[in-house]
């Protein structure tokens, strides 16, 4: 029955028609020495990324990098232009909120770092990403490393998040991705060489309540980053192989006034995280290419782990450690 | 540092303050006991669990359910109504194409099932989402099982996706499901009976090249209903236990139009599936209350396996069995 639909919409090259004894030989032979084959990739891999547990790799300079963060105006992307900043690079901060913007400038210009140039941006808006990014590349050159940082997160039940909240909440923290990439990332392939670094966040790797949207947008940065990351590397194999680098941060919480009423049970496990912290990580995991990060690091290991037990047992876990956002009264 | 943070926004009583040797004492006996309690649940979830492979949780009767299916049409959609008509289910047909979802109520009642309406629906436009649930509430009555199946997904590189087309992804394959859940949501909960169904994909699972938005979508499908079972589990604890259900459904490869040019090395092991096939699983796979399921049902678990492997070692796989969704040409 399905194998009509194949027979008319795969490419005859990829399925197999064994029309001789000796042919199908040959080709089970072949199949063996790939199975041998991707066996010993195996137990490469696996003593590879053992010793890369104790032997991280070497963090890559980013001296003369154009780095431009977006919501560089407070929080982790205030501290990340700081950071960047401190590895000798050139900053680009993006942020709706000019005055918080400036001051980010300021404090770079204090610490001694000249090459810093500020853009009033509203990313949701695409024409706006395409427009400063054409003055960016103008008067700066071209990003090297892009920062997707700005996000929103209204917290409180989903009947009581607005449609034009949740609409927004797309709009900030997915469609500007996009936007942004299609500014940034066709030079990066050009010149095959660059960085995308996203924002996730915990929020994205596991369902909380009080944030559906947000839930369902940081899942989407999530799948944009693993399906764009496919998608370049998948298409080296046919060309040439892509330097670009991906990672992805997932965050749980940041003292950055998106997390306003955290409930912690145990804080020694999962405490607030100052955005300077959250920074340095996202910036040392980046100079590794790392591919992605959770913060604290061992969240997202626990969290492939749980997805192996019984699912009832990891809400009775939940439930004991009792660690969540509770609704905002005030946005 | 981040001590003050807490002070001031956690609330006091889930904060453990020690202020006597008697109290410490009292704090972690019962912390002890609540860990003891934990370690039952796990033996107690893990045996229920293995149980379940062999003997699943019986099949729920649907009759006189009144189960509302978006993208009724064509596909997978109309396969659904034709199943669960066969449950002596009353069934209601949400499609923007009148003619299709007119056929599909002709099929049903060639088969002999009276109980069928038919509404012309752009899911991806609230106010229209709202105007038809509240027609549907005043001729057929309150919607008790929702299918949010309508999607649609245009497969090629990231650069070759419109901005409009990324705009409507999101539109039809996200935003749609949150104005559906606006308009019958709420019935459900204050009846405490229903069932909400949604149609993600393997794609929100895994990324995948040439449907990098499509797989944002259907990441940000997963987000949602994990995280809204979650909001509704918790917000139950305090009130009342919820009776209403969540199915999230992950498909690889359905035969409906929607996939045109797969690409498959080996069909035996991930053929790309009847769509009639797909819907006896789906709620077969509602009727015993799973959580989610994805079609052939090995490949949420092997997707999780996977995730604790090193991550180079699945690229190899990935590579070895080479199947996936080559770029469509017209549209």
């Amino acid at each position: 029955m399905t194998e009509n639909v194949n027979e008319s919409t795969s490419p005859p090259l990829r399925r197999y028609r064994p029309n001789s004894m000796s042919n199908s030989i040959a080709y089970f032979g072949l199949l063996l020495l790939e199975l041998i084959l991707l066996a010993i990739k195996f137990v490469y891999t696996t003593i590879e990324s053992t010793v890369r547990i104790f032997l991280p790799p070497l963090e890559k300079s980013l001296v003369d990098e154009i780095v431009l963060i977006t919501g560089a105006g407070h929080g982790i992307g205030r501290e990340l232009a700081i950071t960047f900043a401190k590895q000798n690079s050139i900053i680009i901060c993006w942020d709706l909120d000019e005055k918080g913007n400036e001051e980010t400038k300021q404090i770079l210009k204090l610490q001694g770092h000249k090459r810093v140039y500020t853009y009033k941006v509203d990313v949701s808006k695409r024409q706006e990403v395409l427009d400063a990014a054409a003055l960016v590349k103008q008067q700066v050159g071209n990003v090297t490393v892009l920062v997707n940082n700005a996000g929103i997160m209204p917290c409180r039940p989903l009947f009581f998040q607005s449609h034009e909240i949740i609409k927004k909440i797309f709009d900030v923290n997915v469609l500007a991705h996009f936007w942004s990439l299609e500014a940034f990332l066709p030079s990066m392939i050009e010149n095959n060489h660059g960085h995308i670094i996203a924002l996730s966040s915990m929020c994205g790797v596991i369902g909380l309540p009080n944030v559906v949207p947000y839930c369902a947008s940081k899942f989407a940065v999530r799948g944009l980053m693993e399906a764009m990351y496919e998608e370049l590397r998948v298409g080296d194999t046919k060309n040439l192989k892509s330097e670009i680098k991906f990672t992805t941060v997932y965050p749980i919480m940041v003292n950055t006034g998106l997390v306003k009423k955290p409930r912690n049970r145990f804080p020694f496990l999962l405490d607030v995280q100052e955005p300077e912290k959250v920074a340095n990580i996202i910036v040392k995991s980046m100079r590794r290419n790392y591919k992605e990060v959770s913060i604290p690091w061992m969240l997202l290991p626990l969290d492939r782990i749980s997805r192996l037990l019984p699912g009832k047992f990891i809400q009775n876990v939940k439930d004991f450690i009792d660690t969540g956002l509770d609704p905002h009264t005030d946005d």
